[in-house]
């Protein structure tokens, strides 16, 4: 794939990013429990030629779900070994914790995922930043930032060796003599660290596509040393062009000090696409949703800059000072960075803030040209390999998008009008998986 | 459902349950991890109103796996999740382990299976007795039994606890007053016990069958009383008519003192089904199967009874007094009790228990009149609510089994010509789910 074109993947949480969804959409308030529902969403993605589906998760009832579907209600390995058996070419994102999972399980589940979609399937790394979540796995508090990371450097070192411990060809299969496996040529992983020590091998051969693609979720200076080092691609929340080119520049060089290609990571920033037939419809939209939202995006955005709601005034700024006060954040620091940006950039009011998304991904309500502008400025501008699409309600928002953007992309040559290839790998442009683990034994080797 | 209707669950391993499947049947030796092959064996069932799909289970590969393929390569729930999409009445049994999982993340995931099949889940719950296993979570090794069912009770009732935890009709979905759920109908678990500490409530609300079905493997003491205590199903190895009729006999006179209706448990053996069209047919695939397998049967069976392969000879009875020696035997008692019985009670050689399926489930090599028979000679005789057929060799032995056992018991009016219900409780047969959990806080009650 040259890089002239453009990635793009359909969010899915619940039945649409937007808070006032449920509401506003003619679907069963249950859809977000539904097959149908998840069938239809990812049929339509594949007949816009999406690259992939990404199921974003939570392991935990919180407050603002008994206002709204809970946007990680379903495991989303379940609901993509369904959505596998009906879909043959989209990609497969799972969103999975390296908190609260085993490191064995994780990456059996993923790799059966592999095989059973024939090589789409993805691992979205997320060390988890919320509270109630870890009320769920004992009674220790949720683990500091740092400790999260490095726990989560380990993680996927491990899964890597795992999906890694087959070589390609160990399954033989000689049924004349009865050779099923080579045994030379499957490996166990050994692995003994700080927080997990595996035996291995895995239970499953090699994928078709080398292992399964690994995603990266978190912006931290943290986040993106993991996915430098790791990730096939990286999901980041930039809220302006600039901050947006500059963390692009800054993956590509920090991948290249780590011995990759700057190509070989693909950075995809959230977009929430709110679109109508004019511009008014758009906004009439927009504004439809936001009303059935409710205050439920005032709480959301102070959950986001870590402060209480009561300290946010709807025609003031945001309070910078006491934002920056709170040392005991705990939260996601890339959501947090970029609302604040957001507001001190343009000196945004609270009001301002909430209209543009709450300060969370970007967002462009508009026709679906001025979707496809966006989309193609950033991405000529080095802002963007793509974009991970934050539907605003579901299916319309994906339908209008597949309907009405994707041909508009398809006749300006930056976006796919067929996929080039069967597996997600091949359909990202990904050349053979980059390997971390060994390149770290490689480098320990040097220095011995 | 008429207590003189038979339960007929397909238990898939690999691709059949007799080591030397792969390399007999026509299919590609790695079916085992092919999402089409899934597809037309869960087809199958359902054409032949089986009652459910059973998934068995490992989390490590063992020697053996380089012989053969790994009879629970794949993640359970991912492939059942596939098997969701493309079947709407055959029941999904995933085996899982409630010594390698956490809690909260597997209540999610089969109640996710659920919402998905619409009501068609199982979990069979093991405790894991394999070593190899234990090396791919930690260093310590296996837990002993007794603590390993401790847990595994503890685990249960968590579990069971979360799939409760919203009440049914919380999920409200009013769009007009925006109410989503009723959270004074969704309630924490509030669980706190030696081994986990689980706030919940479940992400998910209640499933169209009140929660998924259990069932229970394993017949040592704790496994029945965990069974009798909690499960819908237990599923067990009976090498003899009348040890299985004492063994059912038993389950539901603990079930009754439990404070549930005997038929509130079902007893499903396993049964391993080899067919032809006439028996010399029948035997000719047997021996076929017998010769493609080789020595593994011996080495299955010697890690079965607990000793070394060098101990067992060809033409000489069990070293009963050997075996019973092992004071060290930390896998399934069950299957060790059942082979043991088998050579003891027909004064068997070691020869005679490989061809008898090495002493694991009962085995019948002839027509479908003889399976027929076997199977209504159980279930009339009260050893067996049905059967978990181990399907020798698959699609083959199952197609076979579709086409001609069910007809001759449709037509004898002992087994379903057409699914009863839509949920696989329904279709089992069950009432209301049993509540061991709140049976418990009653009992205490009752003491205080």
């Amino acid at each position: 794939m040259s890089s002239s074109e453009i990635i793009l993947n359909a969010t899915i949480m619940g039945v649409g990013m937007h808070l006032g969804a449920w509401r506003h959409r003619s679907g069963s308030p249950s859809d977000y429990i539904n097959i149908d529902y998840y069938r239809e969403v990812a049929q339509l993605a594949e007949a816009g030629r999406l690259h992939a589906l990404f199921l974003a998760d939570t392991l935990a009832v919180s407050e603002e779900n008994y206002e709204r579907p809970n946007l990680g209600a379903m495991d989303p390995t379940a609901v993509l070994g369904a959505l596998a058996a009906v879909t043959s070419r989209l990609g497969l994102v799972a969103t999975a914790s390296t908190t609260y999972n085993e490191p064995f399980n994780l990456a059996r589940r993923i790799a059966s995922l592999d095989h059973l979609s024939r090589g789409r399937a993805a691992w979205n790394i997320v060390t988890t930043f919320i509270p109630d979540v870890a009320a769920n796995f004992g009674k220790g508090p949720l683990l500091p930032h740092a400790e999260r990371y490095a726990k989560a450097e380990e993680f996927v070192d491990t899964v890597i060796a795992l999906w890694e411990s087959w070589e390609h060809g160990a399954l033989v299969g000689d049924k004349a003599s009865g050779l099923f496996a080579d045994r030379n040529r499957v490996h166990p992983v050994n692995h003994d660290g700080s927080f997990f020590s595996v035996r291995g091998p895995s239970t499953l051969p090699r994928s078709p596509q080398g292992r399964p693609i690994l995603y990266q979720a978190g912006s931290s200076e943290e986040g993106r040393a993991l996915a430098a080092r790791a990730a096939d691609v990286i999901f980041t929340v930039q809220n302006t062009l600039p901050s947006a080119i500059a963390f692009r520049k800054d993956i590509r060089e920090r991948a290249v000090r780590e011995g990759r290609s700057p190509d070989s990571i693909k950075v995809l920033p959230g977009l929430v696409p709110v679109i109508g037939g004019t511009e008014r419809e758009a906004q009439q939209r927009k504004t439809e949703l936001d009303e059935l939202a409710g205050e439920a995006e005032l709480r959301k955005l102070a959950a986001r800059v870590g402060i209480p709601v009561s300290e946010l005034a709807l025609d003031k700024p945001l309070p910078f000072d006491r934002i920056k006060a709170n040392d005991k954040f705990n939260a996601s620091r890339g959501f947090q960075a970029a609302a604040m940006q957001l507001g001190a950039s343009e000196n945004l009011t609270v009001r301002e803030i909430l209209y543009r998304n709450g300060g969370g991904h970007p967002q462009v309500v508009g026709t679906p040209e001025q979707v496809a502008d966006f989309i193609e400025s950033w991405h000529r501008a080095g802002a963007a390999d793509g974009f991970n699409l934050m539907i605003d309600e579901l299916p319309s928002g994906l339908r209008t998008f597949v309907e009405e953007v994707v041909p508009l992309l398809q006749r300006r040559g930056t976006f796919q009008r067929e996929y080039r290839g069967d597996t997600l790998r091949e359909n990202l442009g990904l050349g053979n998986p980059h390997d971390p683990v060994r390149d770290q034994e490689r480098r320990s080797a040097n220095y011995a």
